[in-house]
């Protein structure tokens, strides 16, 4: 391997993809080499057209290629509802789901002051504006139930409070198809406080 | 996400990595659109430069990119050992420990006739023919010991044999640094029949 440089440069670009060490790196570049350099190349195009094409919808944040997503424009759609999100993937998921029909605001992130992710990178003002235009009556709060998908879920919530809206976050409890004895206490007792 | 194509692409695309399901490849694709878009570009040359200008050595089958690579080209080197490996990786690991100063041959896989790889597909023939060549004294058979790794080592054992030619195996042992305690048993038993 000592005098393949480009071998060498494509390991070093594979790590800097999320969770991907010098193995797997490695790894992924033999095998690309070795058995499917049609992969590669059609993995350096893509690469090349998202990074070119994709960008975040005016409206809602999310990756689109267009000014102003689909969803956005979806006149069938409830625009009296804001449904908050940290990332693309869940609005996927709640997408797949069937269950909802209203809007998203997609933030890209979550507050998370020790990486040093502020109220003004995730767009939060651009958030409030948009919660605050007359026709969002209902702003759903759907960041994770992690540390700091709750504290942005609150900070959200504090500072929407006043202005009439109306605040809801996803219901906690018990996952579907779990067994009491293996589910956490924690959620246990969210899901008897909240009990209906 | 659903009109973004491109983002679509480059999922499907990055799921072709080994190791890498719809999740993982979700998460790579988001992680370079929204912080790293000028990885996703470095990484896409480095891939087209790679399959373009990566190929086999023509004496050892190694990674190169030129016709013989700089190992088998170092007149330092004992050309009169040869060190069969199954992938470059298991090669650089044998070079970092500097304990070996003769060449290579790379199979480039294993014999595995569950998934269609037979003595053809690993070039053995050309093995046969580079071990006999007068030079080589000496064949190392540094295949894995996983049971196609020691059967590929058995094929090539059998058929060099008759040749004079003299053939080792990497030694089997109590790895640096355990505890017998730890060690599996087959491994116990390994080391104290090769015991020296």
């Amino acid at each position: 391997m000592a005098d393949a440089h480009s071998l060498e440069m494509l390991i070093q670009s594979l790590k800097r993809l999320p969770g991907v060490g010098v193995k797997s790196a490695q790894r992924m570049a033999f095998h690309l080499l070795q058995h499917d350099r049609e992969g590669a190349l059609t993995l350096a195009r893509a690469l090349q057209a998202a990074a070119s094409d994709v960008r975040h919808c005016e409206r809602c944040h999310t990756f689109t290629e267009a000014q102003i997503c689909a969803t956005c424009l979806d006149p069938q759609r409830d625009h009296s509802k804001l449904c908050v999100v940290e990332t693309p993937a869940d609005q996927s998921a709640l997408e797949r789901t069937g269950a909802y029909r209203g809007l998203y605001f997609v933030l890209m992130g979550k507050l998370s002051p020790l990486d040093g992710v502020g109220p003004n990178d995730l767009g939060l003002k651009k958030l409030f504006e948009r919660a605050c235009d007359g026709v969002v009556q209902e702003v759903i709060l759907a960041t994770n139930f992690t540390a700091e998908g709750e504290a942005t879920a609150h900070v959200i919530s504090e500072a929407l409070k006043a202005r009439g809206l109306r605040l809801t976050r996803l219901a906690r409890g018990v996952p579907a198809g779990s067994e009491l004895e293996y589910v956490d206490l924690g959620t246990i007792a969210h899901a008897l406080v909240d009990r209906r």
